[in-house]
């Protein structure tokens, strides 16, 4: 059972989703001094209000296009840096100077966002379906959980594209390889056998380790623990937007399942959102249920972090150049492991044909009705 | 009145006309070493004769393409720096080693050039046009005059469209934004009517500030001055080339019309000379006609535009990333505050336009006569 | 006789011939770590066996592109650092994780090599014409020979199609120019008159200087002649992948012909390699008969390299640029001491054209076949 695939993009005119979540920032980043983000190709511009209420407008002022983030907050509005135009937190163009009437055209698109979880999340598709419960259930994976502690990681911004973060995160298997060093215990994974569980909510491709030895990362967390230990590399699937890896860990021969005699739950939280084509940004948040508020964990989750990210980055900016170079000329193979990432992958291709797919069904709808 | 315009470039096959003076260096620039500049995307090497006078020829070896600028100069003539083919101040290819007869065609194009007001205009048109008389007259905004006192401000090339200069400086009222904080009194600029002059000659967007507050500016410049002035914050435009922008200042309340009572006039002279179709050179000039040759002016006015003008270049550096991503999607939107820029930008437009008519009309010609 | 050339590339669908063995490697840059070096624009792996011996694999992973360069070697065989897919000297897969099978179509090409002269030489053709009877006879020019001493001079990448390279060598009038100040004597080269001689095996265009003084270079090396020299500045052309110049030195006026009375022979032997349609590895080792093993001269001519290299360089990728820029608007103009570069260039478009002919020979071959 293996399979060749079309190399990515799946779709070059439409590489993403738009009728979709996205992460545009963690709640601190955003708030009285605007920034910019640029969010599926757009240019967004971030900030709160004087009441503390996210915002985020299309980051271009529709006259010259000047960036509106070099432009400066008056009360909830924004007057552009260049010739003083102001719009409204809702993107209304609110005055232009030297004339007395502003027409609406003027106004900049406002998107919809919420704010959970410690995240600012943005809706880049038609207003009318920015449901937030599309969300994934961010408090049952410890975010805006008080019975949990977090550790947000640096945002980092890469040159590949967002699809190949999508596809290192599901194959866990690349631990035992690319993390060997930097993740105790992490050579073991290409060795447990996966399934595949879809939840309808997400797709978890699931590997139970089980008599494990407690290596130094687990004393670390666990102290008091002795003999070997049960561990879940989930690789959970919510959308393109976010994956959830990590999971439960026991004390083994105790379980008859991963959830009985938990010792605690770690969980890895990536928020994915693409930046351009073949640029993403990327958010990881640590979460656990044990030892809350410990600053040892905190510092290490951390340090961590910093060893693992720069590996994974390195590794898929190389094959972004690849794929880059090669994608006319070279069909991916794949193998049985790869099973979950290409589930995922056909996944988001469905999720992508179906919006070109609605896009058609309207246009035609409009040219009957004309 | 507003306008939809189609972003810039208006002609993306020509997006300049040639059919015109350009500045192509300060004079000091210009001497005994070879220097190359670019000028609507053609290398040009620029160097002076042992009499003096400047020279502007074709900047790429016939041969193999070497840059002149690479090369040596022997008397008047240029020898090429990779295998000797050597050229006079005409552009004849004058010796090519190892054979004794030098085809016609060897030569590289000499373009016309004259040197006016401290300045090197270049003619990148058809060589029988290159009429000096069509150069502004410089002699009038101070340039070249002994009752004026001028500041070269260093040449600064930048990655915009040369459009987006014309723009910005046609346009003043960005003064009270971009530069509110660097140039004295400018918060006003934008409260202060306009008025559109066709001058035959140039179309002067000219805004007359009165009884405005004598600011530490005026009084440093004026110290014997009390009370309110008059300030005159034109933008003339000569053509793409050439734009002045300043203008008179006069005692408040004494004057009837702008230019009696003057107390003295300050222009900016702002060179634009098209690099590429993305990038330009920018050249300053301030001139004055009073307080000549006093080194503390001239040192307020350098150190005023080493804050100045990187201001405007990120302001349009930003712009043209906004251009060059968005072009296709994106339209501009114009205001009332507009309209002197976009009656620029039709003259400029059919100014390019006349140019293809005619080129159209000499291929059809051409033709017929075959 | 004069020619107007179409300027680089001679074939922009095929640039380079592949039935051709290239300089991969210096025999020293091999070893038990693995290097990558891109060769016709495909990426490959380099490395030596436990017995010593040279493979070399295509650089990419089937699996997912990654670079097999950033993998780890076990015995003989390569394991992806991304997966964990294995690949033995072959190219074989040998290893897939979680699954017992491996399909052979997940093997990576071979590529054969042979080291002979300190050189890896690596074929980029079809593997049954991979025959080490086509490589120069490199024995003769004093490579891999123990009567002659030589010095490796360190691998250079620039940005500059590997034809300019040809050119450049091809034509040493460029001696007299670029290389004025860091070749004693090598002003004379361009008034040397030259001939070009067909040798079956390879072009030479061979320039004798006569009665040449015997400058600061010619003492150093040959401290006990006194009086004029007959030097030889060779440009031999065995291929696309390998350039000779250089040649005998012989005491003046006691010798008929430039073989006898010799002083010694000095070669300098310059490797091509295309990295890319654009930018070329540049190999160059200097061989000698005489005085060998001798470290002032070891250190004189490894010196002399960091300061002739460098001056080709920046001019072939200033003339990269050009032709980049220009080809479309621009034909270079060829002149008499042109005859040698240009029977160069034919014998190399006739070479990437007989390939192309034989491809289509054998698709449509195929295409009756079926």
């Amino acid at each position: 059972m293996t399979h060749a695939e079309k190399s990515y993009p799946l779709n070059e005119a439409k590489p993403y989703p738009y009728e979709q979540w996205w992460i545009a920032a963690y709640s601190q980043e955003v708030g009285r001094s605007l920034i910019q983000r640029t969010i599926l190709d757009r240019p967004v511009v971030l900030y709160r209000t004087e009441e503390g209420d996210p915002v985020a407008l299309a980051g271009l002022c529709p006259h010259r296009l000047y960036p509106l983030v070099k432009s400066r907050l008056q009360g909830d509005s924004i007057q552009c840096g260049y010739h003083g135009f102001t719009f409204d937190k809702s993107g209304r163009c609110v005055h232009i100077p030297s004339q007395d009437k502003v027409p609406p055209r003027f106004g900049v698109r406002n998107y919809p966002v919420v704010e959970r979880g410690g995240l600012i999340w943005l809706w880049t598709g038609k207003e009318s379906g920015a449901d937030p419960n599309l969300l994934p259930d961010l408090e049952a994976m410890g975010l805006g959980n008080p019975d949990w502690s977090v550790e947000q990681h640096p945002m980092t911004t890469f040159n590949a594209r967002y699809q190949l973060l999508i596809d290192n995160l599901v194959d866990l298997s690349h631990v035992s390889f690319i993390h060997s060093n930097s993740i105790p215990g992490g050579g073991a994974v290409v060795n447990i056998p996966y399934e595949i569980v879809d939840t309808n909510k997400s797709l978890n491709v699931r590997r139970l380790g089980r008599d494990l030895p407690c290596n130094p990362l687990m004393k670390f967390l666990f102290p008091h623990h002795e003999g070997s230990v049960d561990q879940n590399f989930d690789a959970e699937f919510f959308g393109p937007n976010l994956i959830r890896t990590g999971g439960n860990i026991s004390a083994s021969g105790k379980s008859t399942n991963a959830d009985s005699k938990s010792l605690g739950i770690t969980n890895f939280i990536h928020g994915i959102t693409p930046e351009t084509p073949t640029t993403v940004h990327y958010y990881v948040v640590t979460a656990r249920n044990f030892r809350l508020y410990d600053p040892a964990i905190e510092a290490a989750n951390l340090s961590m972090g910093l060893k693992i990210q720069p590996e994974d980055i390195a590794a898929l900016e190389a094959i972004e150049l690849s794929v880059d170079r090669f994608a006319d000329t070279r069909r991916e193979l794949s193998c049985m492991a790869d099973a979950g990432a290409i589930l995922v992958r056909k996944r988001l291709a469905a999720q992508i044909r179906r919006e070109v797919n609605e896009e058609q069904t309207q246009a035609a709808q409009g040219a009957l009705a004309t």
